[in-house]
């Protein structure tokens, strides 16, 4: 069983610290695609996300495939949306401007909804946007990685119901699934995209989706081809409904070794109730947000409603930069990230608190973590106010 | 160091069996994708891929994506090709015909230019069909994994550059690279896409690619935007670049496990002379296919120039299947593959001989292979004429 060496707790915003277990996955001996012992080991990956996603409904289906969650994007722009048919995105952060820029590749029109920084669209807003075009699919980043904003899912997903229903719910959950609550039934969603590196608590290279039932039928009423062949839900539909059901089926070749690795996290995650899960990264990022207060200083989202449980972003005090205090935290033994946002790049650091670094309690990420940006701060020349 | 448990000895024609090392390096604790230490491991393993496909033009590019094979055609398709040009398709089997229907996806006409099976086109053939209409590339699959069939890519590019200058010549070297010849420069080769899982002998989960200066000159001379996004080279150039130069840089979460056992893989590879392991795969071919004739039994590719040398495609005697002998196979610790062309898919089995399993002396796969063949055959009632 593989012992980590020593190496500087990892507490981006993605990819996270992975558990030994996991990483141990990763080394399996290899396998054929196409023989039962790994059609077996994905069937049950797939069964395990309906888990995760809290979906009962036998109609939604999950789809893994090998790829960055960008992925995703691109899966949502080539099924789900003709050419020329319109998208509305709603922007909290760098993550929409590229969601959007996706979208105009695959020859759809992308209208976005902005917020200012730290802020989210409102609900009044997006009705009124709704009401004004009608629009294929509606996509909203639900954690911005680039911003830690959070946005509401269940009133949202309500509100599109209510006010154009015909329009898909297509949620980009790269940085919430695992460590924000999603419930796709409940809430009607239509599109859950991520990816294995974040809160799943996986190595990177997995894209990861679920597709309600609803979404599928709107796929199969497409006019025209879809406009991507990796990506195609033609292509994987059939091999997705294939593994789950334990028959061998070959599109393309999947990563034995991820999708090992995927089953050793996702059958982490599920030992314990979900509810539990969503509590302890709630629990850990009060106490995070709670020392950058006492510290002195301010989160880009705005307040407590629209601030993220699995990563915060933090503004730099007045006239310390990311490249001064990241290397400062780097010599106490913790990565953050710097600024992604272009508009402030230079003003803030990210700090991301997901998977294992929150849930085993003999790991000391967090406590370190905030010890070292107290001190690294103080370092670099910072007196609180 | 990871010892692998007993397993089966995986000889289908990839994913093949790896290394320890490399497993190893699948568990490779958590790193950022924008941190330095990553950045040098990506920018050496870009460096490697140079030696690998032996280019010395600075105007060649790299490129390694998350994903599988496959993504290389949709790089191709959505890259180098504009909708409505046209792609003259060599078929030597299966994959002509999927890389086919990726171009048809993207908006470009793919002429298929057929062998009957176990053949490849004719290069007279070859050129009266460049002669007859501007193609914008012309694709050769260098080892068809359904077949076996190996291309000839030198005379064939000499041709190609001759008769239709400003065709590109891109080459689906999937089930080649690291067991086959390739000479990028000096074969006047545009493009060569491959995927890590098989000769390169790193797990599934990347998708590789060699593209030419001449190539990204047609690339930056589109006259509509790629149609891709996450296959976008827009997206990716700088990012390739910029690692290769050893600067953080961001477009998609890259999978720094898959990336850390791609360096090793290629670090043993460049360990010894190419030459040498060309020559190793060539001789291991040869010992495997006498063996077969021996038996009594054909391959599909039909005659020695045209047989690949890192797997053979075997006809099953009369009136024996695939699900009759790879069981047999299985019980004395070999998987080789069912058929996968479609027209005599239940006809053959196929055997993958590349990487470890050729050249790790103390390995003796191939042996326990052609005895279990030879003992799995008069099992299942075959007797030798």
């Amino acid at each position: 069983m593989s012992k980590q060496p020593p190496h500087p707790a990892l507490l981006i915003p993605g990819p996270i610290e992975f558990d030994d277990a996991v990483l141990d996955a990763m080394s399996h001996y290899s396998e054929s695609h196409v023989g039962q012992p790994f059609v077996n080991t994905f069937s049950e990956v797939l069964a395990m996300l309906r888990k995760l996603f809290q979906t009962t409904d036998p109609a939604s289906q999950p789809i893994v495939l090998s790829g960055s969650g960008t992925l995703g994007w691109d899966q949502v722009a080539a099924n789900l949306v003709e050419p020329g048919e319109e998208a509305l995105v709603l922007h909290t952060g760098y993550f929409a401007d590229s969601f959007a820029d996706c979208f105009e590749t695959y020859g759809v029109k992308a209208t976005q909804l902005k917020a200012p920084i730290g802020e989210r669209p409102q609900l009044d807003e997006i009705e009124e946007a709704l009401k004004e075009k009608k629009y294929k699919v509606l996509t909203v980043t639900h954690v911005d990685t680039s911003t830690g904003v959070l946005s509401e899912l269940k009133a949202l997903s309500e509100l599109v119901h209510k006010v154009s229903p015909e329009t898909l719910v297509v949620v980009d959950g790269v940085c919430s699934v695992g460590c924000e609550e999603i419930r796709f039934d409940d809430w009607g969603l239509d599109v859950v995209l991520t990816a294995s590196q974040k809160a799943i608590g996986c190595p990177a290279g997995l894209s990861i989706l679920m597709v309600s039932g609803r979404a599928i039928e709107v796929f199969k009423a497409r006019k025209t081809r879809p406009t991507s062949y990796f990506g195609s839900w033609k292509n994987w539909l059939p091999i997705m409904q294939n593994y789950e059901a334990k028959k061998p089926s070959y599109f393309a070749t999947p990563s034995p070794q991820l999708i090992h690795a995927l089953h050793t996290s996702l059958s982490q995650i599920l030992s314990r109730p979900l509810e539990q899960r969503f509590a302890d990264h709630r629990a850990t990022s009060q106490k995070i947000k709670k020392a950058i207060t006492e510290l002195g200083l301010k989160q880009l989202a705005s307040k407590p409603e629209n601030q993220a449980n699995g990563m915060t972003a933090i503004y730099l005090p007045e006239g310390i930069t990311p490249p001064q205090v990241l290397p400062s935290l780097m010599k106490k033994g913790v990565i953050f990230a710097g600024g992604l946002h272009k508009e402030i790049a230079t003003k803030y650091v990210r700090f991301g608190h997901m998977g294992v670094s929150v849930t085993d309690p003999r790991r000391s990420d967090i406590d370190t973590a905030i010890e070292a940006l107290k001190e690294g701060l103080i370092e670099v020349g910072y007196k609180k106010a």
